[in-house]
């Protein structure tokens, strides 16, 4: 299997996508780290494609999403909760007032000190920290406590980190880094933000 | 809105993240057509988080994966035909046997055909085609079919094509275009695909 989006395909090459894909030298682990980086569309959705997965192995998924509050009523968030995803909108108190910064600090750190139990506890077999980033750019949060967290974690809580700009330390400690590179983007051209697509 | 992963965020910013953003001087589309291409992972998986997003608005969705077969029990069809998609595993009847190449071209050609059809028909708001891109780069269906085919499809038909190397007739027409790019894989590190992770 040379793609683990399932599309590293040829022909001949199909048994890899069979239910185990074994090839020989390759090695099972308990669980992996992904990160979804870039600057283009797909860093986000990709973590909830995933989550589909994990939800279709009846894995318990948490999600942890830092900047989008409930508010927003993203269609991710309506459906991973009828699917019984364990959801946490933790942008939900930031006040986005420049004059209430260490407010908003204050309120970040309590979310990501949320998301710390959350991957300690090793109830969930997912756990997608999405937006996580930001926190590291902004120097909200230094990005050590992120990679303590992660590489500390019980052995079979995979985490998936999305978000433009992860740090190296995050690229170091991860199984897989894809960046999502703008080739062409609907806003460039004047188009806003569909429903149903964009969120 | 700069980022329709909804993570064009920064302070002061997030307004753009609400139910309408509408900064001065986008316009609305009927429909929008994505390319998730590239090397690396998540050009499915960001299919299918954009696919959460239809049905949260109550979109009716078909996708069509071009390559993979029910066989393999992907875990995004299992969730995806529980919330109602309509499921098209084209990958089926593909022999994958080199001496049967003609009937795999064949096999591929009526599972494009029908992909058309669902595409005129109009009954969905979103078509996934899922891995289509492989079967222009092996010469088995021409580009421009692909493209005549999306450029005048009922406008209210939002489509998502995936695959590697996709080729630039299908930027052309395309509003986003993402490419995926690998940064690091855990394939390359030994370690095999991970069910619901990678499938």
């Amino acid at each position: 299997m040379t793609d683990t989006d399932n599309d590293g395909v040829g022909r001949g090459s199909t048994e890899a996508l069979t239910d185990d894909p074994r090839p020989d030298g390759l090695r099972s682990v308990p669980s992996l780290v992904l990160v979804n980086t870039g600057n283009g569309k797909g860093k986000s959705s990709s973590a909830f494609g995933v989550m589909l997965r994990a939800l279709a192995v009846d894995w318990q998924v948490a999600v942890c999403q830092f900047i989008k509050s409930s508010d927003w009523q993203v269609g991710e968030e309506k459906i991973g909760r009828q699917l019984g995803v364990d959801w946490h909108a933790f942008g939900d108190g930031f006040t986005w007032d420049s004059n209430d910064l260490e407010a908003d600090i204050a309120h970040a750190r309590t979310g990501w000190d949320q998301a710390k139990q959350i991957i300690a506890a090793g109830d969930h077999q997912l756990v997608i920290l999405d937006e996580l980033t930001y926190l590291c750019t902004w120097g909200w949060l230094d990005e050590s406590e992120v990679v303590a967290t992660v590489t500390a974690r019980p052995e079979h809580v995979n985490v998936v980190i999305t978000g433009r700009d992860a740090p190296e330390s995050f690229v170091e400690i991860a199984d897989t880094v894809t960046d999502m590179t703008e080739v062409k983007h609907a806003y460039q051209q004047g188009i806003r933000a569909k429903r149903g697509i964009d969120y």
